[in-house]
């Protein structure tokens, strides 16, 4: 798959709230995943599948999706950027809010490698 | 001005070319640029208005450019995310050609406080 295909692909997952699907048909083995700021005692950076798909389990059992809207994608060579805005609760503390975020994305042989989350913390 | 005026002037003034004058206009005293990668013997990040504008100036000296085109914005919060692509000559080999990047910028207090361009090295 050509850079457009794959983000079209994933901007048609993602705003469908299928973002295991999208991990599991679009990241490669050796993707790395950047968040804007670490968790507690954690890392900014996760890197290959295993801990990425970690990361998404944890996120899909911690927070109700309400909506997703996402925006893009915006491509340029290998690279791509998307926005995404969910609104959400935070199910250990029923707190509901909305997350505004832009998302990029490297891909490589036809499979995402990198992305990097951009957020206020 | 809004995140969205910031990215929606930016894009204006990219498209015409005119690169100084957006970081004139746009950018903060404090404004962190981040690139792809290290310059020989450099640093990726370049830190203060004094340090961007160099890094534009040997840019603008360097180049000729043919043709820019931006695509976006688009917005989520205080950041925004842009294409661009460029047809240059790099001036002191005469050398031909087509460069495309993500550009992701983050706005505080009306003024670009962060940007980083991914494109492959």
């Amino acid at each position: 798959m050509t850079t457009q295909e794959v983000a079209d692909k994933l901007v048609k997952l993602c705003s469908a709230g299928k973002f295991e699907e999208a991990t599991k048909e679009l990241y490669s083995p050796d993707i790395v995943s950047m968040e804007a700021g670490a968790p507690p005692g954690g890392s900014r950076e996760s890197k290959g599948i295993a801990a990425v798909k970690a990361k998404g389990e944890w996120w899909s059992a911690n927070h109700e999706v309400h909506a997703v809207t996402v925006k893009g994608p915006l491509v340029a060579g290998a690279h791509f950027a998307v926005t995404m805005k969910l609104d959400v609760t935070f199910k250990p503390q029923s707190k509901r809010f909305t997350m505004e975020e832009v998302c990029v994305y490297k891909v490589a042989d036809g499979k995402i490698v990198y992305e990097e989350f951009f957020y206020n913390m």
